[in-house]
């Protein structure tokens, strides 16, 4: 489905209140549209700068209906939604990125499924269900591997490796009986990362790709350009391209591929605003929030463009001591979530550093 | 007097909830602190989206107390703020930019002699109480004048032509009895502004001063670089410079300055964050917003380098019915202020251009 160009003065209801969410809602009131949190935080980031708020819990249908009915169009700052969160919502109002977005980003061994359906090249893997489908996953793929629950993994958090067969029973007792997958280990030379867009119109837009590093499972840095060949920047762009046109997707998604000898990887992808994208905010004019907030609302994409090269870095938890160093740092944009409690791992803000320009 | 640079989570109270005022919380936030707006209409661009709203007049008092104990810092978004609410203020809390910039910039006349006294330039000018002292002020200056009230004035309010000796007794008919100034007209070739700011550590830092055009008294567009020579320019950074230091000034100012082949003629000066900066959003990493609101937190400034040539244009009034045209358009980024109802005159938003890179 698709809707006609939002007016000014539109209301963008926005599921999840973290910084996703806020940098969402601060581009939405850009545009002159007033954007609507629904989170279970009374102290959200995203609800304290959103014009309107609604603390509620995601079981709380009512809530969301009368959420839903307020606004003109939904989206979402995180792929975890319950389907009958999904149900109450839709009901009353388009929701962008579509469900079918959400139903595969959900669920890693569907998302695979479907990527390797697609003629992508997703990780080795094999469904886990119990100790005896495991040792056969085991068998298919081999050791190392990682063993991850099938939903509502992130950061790291939902996963075990098993480094030797021998830590297989281990690891299966850590997933708690939930439905998993076993990945193989790949061997690559760089991870990136394909910000990509899809209007309304059938337009893809994607950002230049990003490569990642990560620091105990959370990501670390993303520098542009990547240090990848222009070959393989082309096949990034249209590996996120075949996906977002396959899902007939609105919206930004956030795509990982794996740099390998044998070509790129598609480690998952998000349907949402991603991480890995925050370096847009001051590489680009329009960057990916507003970009997600022009294509749900029905206008025309913006002017995606790499005006610099520029690194982007997490503030986890202690790196907030470091705040002192960093605004004194030449072309260093800071980006604080607002967040009052600093905890170890927890994304407290970002930096985008200009390398060159 | 200075401060401690503020911490995330420190809050900063704004005067004036119009689109300067968004703009400013919407830095503040972006640096992790809480933006405290305080105005008097309850439906202020602002306010929607502010952390904190107080919705309250400038001849309350006790209201604006109850703001400034709750805020680390206040900083402002229009001059005209009357004297009895800064200093219930200032009992409270710091203020900046300072009084001395606010009681300069306030009143026409006060300004005028102050730049003379500083060395610069201003328009030719002559203090007018009465029918004589116009009389008196035309001999001096000549016509045709402009005979402006000393205060209140923005947008081409509070302004009378004089083209000829007959217009006078009309002209000072319309002040009402309001104290004024007469101004000669100065046949400049361009007017342009320069966006200054001032750290309280002292450090200065202009950013590329840009070309202005009007229309019916209201700024329309702003282009940078200007069409000046490299002196010229040099020139106008520097008179900002010289004001912003001899006023000991902490945040970001607008000079407004006509270009004559005499040199350059300050034709007046706003404490604050100035709509002729407004390219700054897109044409800089730090924009004018950011670099207000880390002056007035005791941080050092960040880059105001230009990143490319860009246009800035106004949406007033019936502009908006332009939106469709305008969100098509390649490397232009849309910034509205949420402003319900359109009227004619009224700035309902601004659009940033970019010409090249």
């Amino acid at each position: 489905m698709t809707i006609d160009a939002l007016a000014p003065g539109a209301t963008i209801g926005i599921l999840g209140g973290g910084q996703l969410g806020r940098m969402l809602a601060v581009a939405a009131s850009r545009l002159g549209f007033v954007a609507h949190i629904f989170d279970p935080d009374p102290a959200s980031p995203a609800g304290q700068i959103a014009a309107t708020f609604t603390n509620a819990g995601y079981d709380d249908l009512a809530a969301l209906t009368r959420f839903a009915r307020s606004v003109d169009v939904v989206t979402y700052e995180f792929e975890n939604i319950p389907t009958a969160a999904l149900d109450a919502i839709e009901a009353e109002a388009p929701i962008f990125p579509n469900r079918d977005a959400l139903a595969i980003s959900q669920d890693r061994l569907t998302e695979k499924r479907w990527l390797a359906e697609l003629g992508l090249t997703p990780a080795p893997f094999a469904e886990v269900e119990d100790a005896a489908s495991l040792t056969k996953a085991l068998s298919e793929i081999g050791a190392p591997a990682i063993l991850k629950t099938r939903r509502f993994g992130y950061d790291g958090k939902g996963q075990a490796q098993i480094l030797t067969p021998d830590m297989a029973a281990t690891a299966l007792a850590d997933m708690a009986g939930a439905p998993g997958v076993l990945e193989g280990f790949v061997a690559f030379s760089c991870e990136i990362s394909v910000i990509g867009a899809r209007g309304q119109d059938g337009q893809v837009a994607c950002y230049d790709p990003g490569e990642n590093t990560h620091e105990s499972g959370i990501l670390r840095t993303t520098q542009v350009p990547a240090r990848i060949s222009a070959a393989l920047r082309t096949d990034a762009v249209l590996v996120a391209s075949r996906i977002l046109t396959a899902l007939d997707y609105v919206g930004v998604m956030g795509v990982e591929l794996f740099v390998t000898p044998e070509g790129l990887i598609v480690n998952e992808i998000a349907p949402r605003v991603h991480n890995s994208g925050h370096w847009t905010q001051d590489g680009c004019m329009i960057d990916q929030f507003e970009q997600h907030i022009r294509a749900i609302a029905g206008w025309p994409l913006g002017d995606g463009s790499r005006i610099a090269d520029i690194e982007m870095e997490n503030l986890i938890g202690d790196d907030m001591n470091r705040l002192a160093a960093l605004r004194a740092e030449p072309a260093t944009a800071i980006h604080l979530y607002g967040k009052s409690q600093t905890r170890a791992g927890r994304k407290m803000g970002h930096v985008n550093r200009i390398l060159s320009r």
